[in-house]
């Protein structure tokens, strides 16, 4: 722990949620226009101002303002789920199962899971170069974050936080990552995301999604109701503030989300508000989630908060 | 050092040339036919057998020998040079002269050197995978690698070792990285070479380049001649054992290769076979090209060979 020599409070973690940026049905297809609205808003909540395309690869004018101030307001880390990049590859070789040293399938599908998911990295990093926000790519794997039965063992917050401190918007994502125990495991960018705010405390976490929040049941369903507020208790269990329900809340997983469904997410929420901070889940390119990422939240807003319990 | 908890040895570091594999004058131009015929021969020199695609971005057809035995003989580990990928971006901007605090040209420059550079990254990772090389990445910026004042200050070695002993590939590759002292520069792919040699100990090592070799002067002028031998001495001098040469030895540089010539090159290759090991330098996708990779120098082989001057 550095912390007495940060230079920047870490202000926000952001979760790009693999459906929020990818179709999740079909094999390594970006949702771009949800990635480019994204990319915009991230602009602005990081305080907005001129915006120059730090985009290279296809010409190399350099901008004419070349000294403007250094915006402290994008201390941002954005963790990014994999959604159809690296999902089926993972599920079909049995990656989380681990068995790296036996199979060859399995080193294969490690191979295939890290080239998908880090070909989402790119296609991520550029969006947000594209609108000036200084994006650079830290894949687990390679920065060194490992596994014991599962559990994170190694993290590498450290260079995420040196990274904030130099000005730079880290960019994380759930990667195949080594395991000392069963050889390989996914490990998710929920995960990512907790393991960030316990040792980065930002002062809020949006998740982004596909849908406006956390329902009660499949939010495709009849009659599903979006979960406004959603409380967490010290000792880990947690319930539903508003709006008041009758009916035991249901939970959602797609077959080929190795990383889990909604319960997953809600459990990662709350274990990540329980360490102080509000966590917004809410749905990406929308004007609530723009509230979100700049940490306003107005009356009218839509979405799920998840925070700790009044104390008092 | 964890020498003692290695499991396998590591046969070759592999430096492919930006030269070999990009098109050197056009922007992000990747030559996939000198890339292709690599990988091809990559394989061949890792034990050969059968390859199947590990890149499973098209489709997700799983082979039917699935249980193969893990070869031992592909205990490589891969450094690319950046080429038209990441010289221009950092070229303009003054990656390499640091700066990235105060001016925002560095900082944009930074990124946009990144973006690049990683993207040559995934395509030679995807190249390699396509073969059935495990390969995975492992990008110095990420990964932990850092200088001061443009001297490899933090490496990654360890983590680079533990991907062998787990059987993949790692590729690594020329990169911007922070600098503790000014701020940031570009640490070279031939730096980086350098580095794992010393710690990993391989073999040999190879230089793969788009030439046939080491030239008294720039092998475009006429009457270039190939150095086919350099001995290094124990202070680090070098001279030319064959051919027996008349004139001094020129040295080339292009102007967007920000991180040298064939000095730097020369100087780089005696340094590393000052440890003891073989140096190889020769033109990518040759039969000279796959001796080399093999570690098996025939009679008729056409390349430069720099080498630790007997010592007895």
């Amino acid at each position: 722990m550095e912390s007495s020599s940060r230079k920047h409070h870490v202000r926000c973690i952001v979760k790009l949620g693999g459906a929020a940026i990818t179709f999740k049905d079909k094999l390594e297809a970006l949702n771009r226009e949800s990635l480019s609205k994204t990319s915009l808003q991230l602009h602005e909540a990081m305080g907005g101002g001129v915006s120059f395309n730090m985009d290279w690869s296809k010409n190399l004018e350099v901008p004419d303002r070349i000294d403007m101030e250094l915006p402290q307001k994008r201390a941002f880390v954005v963790v990014h789920g994999a959604g159809s990049f690296g999902h089926f590859q993972a599920s079909i070789s049995g990656v989380n199962k681990g068995g790296l040293d036996n199979s060859l399938l399995v080193n294969a599908g490690f191979v295939a899971t890290r080239l998908s998911v880090t070909k989402l990295n790119h296609k991520v990093i550029r969006a947000l170069a594209s609108q000036g926000i200084p994006a650079v790519g830290m894949p687990p794997f390679a920065a060194g974050w490992s596994t014991h039965k599962r559990i994170v063992d190694c993290d590498n917050v450290s260079g995420v936080r040196e990274a904030v401190d130099a000005g730079f918007v880290p960019v994380l994502h759930g990667d195949a990552v080594r395991d000392s125990h069963q050889g390989c495991c996914i490990l998710s960018g929920d995960v990512i995301v907790r393991r960030l705010a316990e040792e980065l405390q930002p002062s809020y976490v949006v998740f982004l999604t596909n849908v406006p929040g956390v329902f009660d049941r499949p939010p495709s369903e009849e009659n599903a109701v979006l979960l406004q507020e959603i409380v967490v208790y010290e000792d880990g269990t947690w319930s539903i503030a508003r709006p008041r329900l009758e009916a035991p809340v249901k939970t959602e997983m797609a077959s080929h989300d190795t990383t889990g469904g909604m319960a997953t997410k809600i459990a990662e929420a709350a274990s990540i508000s329980r360490l102080g901070m509000d966590v917004y889940i809410v749905e990406a390119g929308t004007e609530h989630a723009l509230q979100a990422l700049k940490g306003n939240i107005e009356q009218n807003w839509i979405g799920t908060i998840v925070r700790k319990a009044d104390s008092t």
